[in-house]
């Protein structure tokens, strides 16, 4: 960092100031943050969760802003609560960052950060700051729910219901790392610059749902969880994807980026949906398809034939534990 | 990492076995931990950090064994915990690791992890993985405290305390540095390798001592956070300190690697003890000197002149939020 690491520290809580963060007893400026969990209701379980964003991994600054990077980090790891059925309280902000980092670049960074707190209604409460080859902003946060939604809970005859747009980010970053320029390419960019955490509706699907994770990696790897911690099989329903795709103006996008748009939705994450088992409709929620008995990830054609989406073992690009 | 993902995850979810820690409803495997907070006492309130290593910053791999590495990050961030007199509770952690990263290092590191998370009797109840050009370790750990340590409420008149070894820590990472091979520097290369968090020395200066931080920068930097934070002025007692090297045997150990005893004790960092401003003294701490009216921080020399060890401005080389 160019200014001094005293300085940086009261712009970054200048920030991220939570004067008014209810059950946050000390935040930025000492060794740790002090909570009160008397600010939750006793019912309600903690949720705890870490993400961790790596330049050249998961963002390259060539191809988002500083802002944006903040923004989707933080929305990252919102998004996991989300994927539990929890409502934020708030979190802790870990960022490496090279010598020559511009303080320019830092406040972006940290107004985007700041900024996706806002939006979800919470709070920066604390962190750390270091020295490091390329950027990590990593975060962490806690919040709470009444009924945490697990991920081996589903059961043969569920749908597979799902929260939010799904492909549309992955088809912003191809379009962004082909650096295609077309006016009808923005709104897929911003859908990968700028996702959301879908924390309402995974609170809905919390204690109606049977089971619930957020589609970071694509759908068919992440209903995939559900699937294998479950025992159960996933059908996707090709008519309700493609419908989807339409509803969505994804088709046509995938004509623009030369990919067939079931693809971007199968296997592109980072639109940071939500995807549940439930044997009622969910509010918000589109049908995808099914849970069935059986194992493994499929997708019924039109034509009525099943297509195996993953053979024995398949692997992360973004893993989790 | 060479084996596929789940694999991995397996196998850290086998070593971070937490069943039987108090109040973990769900540790690794879905997209967060949950936590039931009943599990602390109603009047304890939440005490949260994270600190973030990364290779290359804070440490070499040709220096460290990956279970030096593994256990060194876990026990700089709990090392904050005790800096607010907590009690450590449980942890996450969040990994950066390079493609090629063996499967034998990462058990190694897992298993540093572990043992100190053991050693503190706490748990990793759950993480992230990902790709990164560097080894990144950032642990984020909950503790509980009935009256949480502070840095801004030293007050002029209380003395200086220091619970653990201070400069040893610096004279063993020169050494490595260095790759000086003596027996008789095996002593301070561990206490760099394996340091750890002074949990019960923080539990008993809570409510007891006026001030608390942890040594992570040096005697001088840190004890100058509470001078700072509190509006008042440290003054290290020469005789003091060369009275804890000569205890410690740092004084001859100086003369091994040709550093002047209490530049490595004030000035260097990664023992993790605990620095306190206390009226009274603290069970197991020893006295390094006072704090009194004014600002900065200064050593009065054995002849009683005082020099002071900072001019204007001074800036971390961890840097902390």
């Amino acid at each position: 960092m160019r200014s001094g690491e005293f300085a940086t520290i009261l712009r970054l809580k200048e920030r991220f100031r939570s004067d008014n963060a209810a059950g946050i007893l000390l935040g930025i400026g000492d060794d740790a943050a002090v909570l009160e969990h008397v600010a939750t209701k006793a019912s309600h379980k903690l949720v705890w969760t870490i993400d961790e964003q790596v330049e050249k991994t998961h963002f390259r600054r060539d191809l988002a802003g500083w802002i944006d990077i903040g923004w989707r980090s933080f929305m990252a790891a919102a998004s996991d609560l989300a994927a539990m059925g929890a409502e934020p309280w708030c979190a802790l902000s870990a960022l490496s960052l090279p010598a020559d980092f511009e303080d320019e670049d830092l406040d972006a960074l940290a107004r985007g950060q700041h900024a996706a707190a806002l939006r979800l209604g919470t709070s920066i409460v604390g962190g750390n700051l270091t020295r490091g080859e390329v950027v990590t902003v990593t975060t962490t946060l806690l919040g709470t729910a009444e009924k945490p939604m697990l991920r081996n809970t589903a059961r043969p005859g569920d749908g597979i219901w799902v929260a939010g747009r799904v492909g549309l980010a992955a088809a912003g970053l191809f379009a962004l790392e082909r650096r295609l320029h077309d006016d009808r390419l923005d709104g897929v960019k911003e859908a990968w610059l700028r996702p959301w955490a879908r924390i309402g509706e995974g609170r809905h699907a919390a204690g109606r749902a049977s089971a619930l994770v957020d589609v970071s990696d694509g759908l068919a790897q992440d209903v995939g969880h559900i699937a294998e911690a479950s025992g159960v099989r996933a059908v996707f329903d090709e008519g309700a994807l493609r419908e989807h795709a339409k509803r969505t103006g994804l088709d046509s996008i995938g004509e623009l980026v030369l990919v067939d748009p079931l693809e971007l939705m199968l296997a592109g994450g980072e639109d940071y949906a939500l995807a549940a088992a439930s044997e009622e409709p969910l509010e918000g929620f589109w049908r995808a398809g099914t849970f069935v008995e059986g194992q493994g990830v499929a997708l019924k054609r039109t034509t009525g034939r099943e297509r195996e989406l993953f053979e024995l073992g398949f692997d992360h690009f973004r893993p989790r534990m």
